[in-house]
């Protein structure tokens, strides 16, 4: 059984901020978005958590090993160093989707995302240390079987990023609604989902959906551990393994 | 007429660098992607072209107003202070996706992008100050109706990236394949497209294909201009009118 | 007694890397130098440690409260998002300077700063936790007295910016030999010094000591604790009971 | 004759802001310095400006070559992506430091360095483009003889950092009174001064001078250029000169 704690991660009423007191210049806001970005990806991986881009003003991170006051630390950090503060909220939960589900009601039940008054709210429960496992967090890492050979080198660098981005849309939706798993694209042809404890086939049969929903091949390593960082990893693994044999799915556990 | 100059920036044999000797930590990936996009975001921006992150390894960007020089200091820049080098290719088209892909094939020529003996490319041509004009660019700037109130504040995070998501994955495709525009998800519920010379009617079709498709509503601000920037600027002015008027297309020109 | 954990970061083979195969654009150097220090201060400061960029190719840390695992972390961190590596040595001593100066030797013992074949080196000896105390790391916040209105409100800047650095030099100088402590000015009028265990006549002895040299009027808040942060943040508090109160040295303990 | 466009930054209001509702962490600040710092290194640089960290909260840029919009474009970018806002006043003179005693004094008129209403000055003139030429900058590139193999892989880091310092300190002093040079630590051993028109003697008697002082010797490589970037990179390649031959000064022009 998995405990996946998840943080749901969210910039305090960063819409009209963008355009106050006029529309801000969009390459600055890129660049705050995406350095905020890796200044979290720091902020969390260097103690083992993962976080996701996914909307930029709304972030999702694997925290499995954060307490409440790494959370504050992290929060007042930002705060002290960018022009906007962030909210966060932490839960957990059997599947990852259920542990955001709990999060993010945290956070509305706060107030809006675009409420001037709600600022650096910190909610939640983190897993005490005696509950924690080392199979609390799975990790699957996807990618494009041959996506170099296929697409890069032989398309428009658009109509690639379609291809892949077409088959992401496809994964995120069936792992979500087939198994409450949470699937982010990371770069290139990789995509990052936080699972359940699934098992070999439930990963062949997602690979099958998207290969015939969108005609884009996929394969896939697992791995499990008290940690996203270890269970990434471990994935990450799992994968060099599929590409040195030729497996579609390879779970290091 | 729109004459879009486009630079497709790929980092050099990433995938194999990423695994080699052994899979690099995430976080430290993501770290080094996206504070690289922030800094083409400044070095591209402040010269007022746009660079869009796209895949991270391969990005694509606006550049009407740089020349080729500009291109090797930015290149050279990047050189000096990142683990990895990029090539980089600029062509010049009235559709955004036509001068893309001539960028593309340059790079294709000069060897594959996993080729560890291609480093540093930097081909192609930009256009001559004396035939610039102020209607090189067309900028679309696209957002969610309601975002906040309809999925922020509603759905858990997740959720509300899938409506997102799917909305983004049926506009980039219908885009391209309609007008040959090149649409990216810039964060938050936000598409900027760079597009050829297209008009309301193009953009309310745009904008009726996604709403039938997945059920997502959309609306846009238009501007046009000598650099993305000046483009992007107008759109997004425009948007703001949207959202006074309740207006689904405006165009500031 | 203090107990100060001090590790000495030097960039692997730097000087050399700079000028190949030519001299490189200064302005790339110098951000590089600076966001590489920047990331330091993250990664050492979020596990409650200092670091000062004295020199920027090396620099000095102090690290109480991080164990050997924590050094190679960062280490790997910087090796996987830099074009250059670095290696570290640390220990520890009742002196800051003895801490250091055996640290350095760690280092030295491993090759020369600019030998290309030693990287990232790695050694020495960290804290036991069970021998760890609260009086283990004394730190000193020094500030210029109205340097505002004495200085950056009157003379130019360079001639203010002389001012604050002879006074440093002073002091820097005077701390090391009187006391074996270390001192890093960290902006605007500010320094802050890593000491043994001084009481507030050494304090105040190294105040007159200053203003007798070179005429530069400072006061001093300190702080003690198990960690730098901690030491750090009590000296802070310490300071601006100073200035609440007219007086030149404040103790927080 | 030179003809040197200094610009002074400053960080509005910036020393109560740090200790505001309460003193802010130390690793923060120093973190949101550097940054800063390098940020403006990118875009002074990239437009082939210079810019010197001097005090962090004021810093001082060579910046021939940009204009008064360069300058807005810069200051309204960090005011997007940072917490803190900063003032700019640029002005122009025979001597380095007169030109920035000018840049200083337009701030100065505009209110204290912690008037917290003062917030975004831009003030100043930069040199209209026809009369600017190829001997407006006259960078000089110093740095200690040998400072690895006496110092660095000698002494402990300290005493290594006090010996640059201290000839640091000494040549700052001397330069600026003797000549009206301007001149800065950058990292390692190497100092970079902003000069008039001086000749080979009067840097061997700045040379002399130092090492009389305080026993530190330095070698120079001296450039000029239309712009800090052309003068500093003929410098360097002039000190480059210096390693080959074993000369102490080497003018590039």
């Amino acid at each position: 059984m998995t405990n996946t704690q998840v943080t749901h991660v969210q910039i305090d009423n960063y819409g009209p901020w963008t355009v106050t007191p006029e529309p801000r210049r969009e390459v600055d806001l890129q660049t705050l978005q995406s350095r905020l970005y890796a200044d979290l990806s720091q902020l969390f991986g260097n103690r083992n958590g993962y976080v996701f881009f996914s909307r930029f003003d709304n972030m999702i991170a694997v925290t499995n090993g954060l307490d409440v006051d790494d959370h504050a630390m992290i929060q007042e950090s930002v705060g002290n160093r960018y022009p906007v503060t962030m909210s966060m909220a932490v839960a957990t939960g059997t599947t990852p989707a259920k542990a955001l589900g709990d999060a993010t009601s945290e956070l509305q039940d706060a107030g809006s995302a675009q409420d001037e008054h709600r600022r650096e709210i910190l909610r939640g429960r983190t897993i005490d240390e005696e509950f924690r496992t080392e199979a609390d967090v799975q990790i699957a890492h996807f990618d494009v079987n041959d996506a170099t050979g296929k697409y890069t080198d032989e398309l428009n660098e658009f109509d690639t990023f379609i291809h892949i981005e077409q088959g992401y849309a496809e994964l995120m939706r069936y792992m979500r609604q087939a198994h409450g798993s949470l699937s982010f694209f990371v770069g290139g042809d990789n995509v990052i989902a936080v699972c359940p404890d699934l098992d070999a086939d439930d990963y062949r049969d997602a690979i099958d959906h998207v290969h015939e929903a969108v005609d884009v091949d996929l394969k896939v390593g697992v791995g499990r551990g008290r940690t996203a960082q270890n269970a990434g990893m471990a994935a990450k693994h799992a994968l060099e393994e599929c590409r040195a044999t030729g497996a579609d799915v390879e779970l290091d556990f």
